[in-house]
């Protein structure tokens, strides 16, 4: 017999596997293919041990690292949203609620509330930790779509005004040094012709 | 002109991706295709913060997310060596000790020996912490394998022999909980023809 306890960890344990055939629209930066959510959740912690250095604030590195893993569990149930698809980020916010309710609900109660309140708290940007979790969620898709010649970008008609409005407010806010680095970036890609002006 | 540390960590970053197109033997849940290192990563990070109640001394939860998330790197160099493969497993110190000189030596010196400080730390599995990320890492793949009808031991003519003397030591010291699980799981491995006696 296994304890009840425990059987609804494992069970919460294989479905949220299936985060790793949840596609997004960017590319590794081969280019070979483009990114699970999975993936992208292990890359967005590492930045965090290696970036929270530039966090405007001191960040608690473990718990910024707990908000990226767990942020984009809900799209097991409500898919990637793209980030420039503007009719499907106004029906995120519910589809995103009942795929939190459904997945953390296979958890223990306890565990199940901590996990939501991650989310939560990732969502809302109120604290130091949430605001630096977004600003490398939102720095390492522009990586990849710089270090891929524009590839994610030009195959969605991205233009840099977007590119600008989407991320300004949240990278420069959490962490002034990485904006910098970004404004040179869509510099560069201008120039190069990876992002239209 | 990007600051020399900045430019460091972004090389590291985007180095890391790689980690996303080395295959494991295991396969997802749904059978669908092996998994990657990468996302292999991110779950065992979810295994730690979900499981952690299990280890047998306390953990502090943020350093072990550290290690499971770090402990791969190195076979973006080193490649994935097969549990069951006792030549590979024979080279593969030396191969991954020097992937871990070229990874990490592309950071900063301070992060260079801070993130092989993990490393060391997660294979000499003398802390609590790498102990139990030890545990993780050894229970998740058998997961895998019992989920998908025992796929991956059988592709591979695993026995039942070999999975216990590969897990049993390190699972049942890191947490006696999650070995008598494992030896339920293995009990009904037999029974339903996924493993040979």
């Amino acid at each position: 017999m296994i304890d009840p306890r425990l059987r609804q960890q494992i069970d919460f344990i294989l479905e949220i596997d299936r985060l790793k055939e949840i596609t997004r629209r960017t590319y590794l930066a081969s280019g070979n293919r483009r990114e699970n959510t999975a993936e992208h959740s292990w890359h967005l912690a590492m930045l965090v041990i290696v970036l929270a250095e530039y966090a405007v604030e001191p960040i608690d590195v473990g718990h910024t690292m707990k908000l990226v893993l767990v942020h984009d569990i809900v799209e097991i149930d409500a898919g990637d949203t793209f980030a420039y698809d503007t009719d499907g980020n106004n029906s995120k916010s519910k589809r995103e609620n009942a795929a939190a309710d459904r997945i953390f609900g296979l958890l223990p109660l306890d565990q199940a509330q901590s996990m939501r309140a991650l989310w939560d708290e990732f969502e809302a940007r109120v604290t130091p930790e949430a605001r630096f979790a977004n600003v490398v969620d939102r720095l390492m898709p522009m990586l990849h779509n710089f270090y891929t010649d524009g590839k994610g970008w030009s195959e969605h008609g991205v233009t840099i005004d977007r590119v600008v409005e989407r991320n300004q407010t949240i990278v420069a806010e959490g962490s002034p040094v990485l904006w910098d680095f970004v404004e040179h970036l869509l510099k560069v890609a201008i120039a190069k012709g990876y992002l239209k002006a």
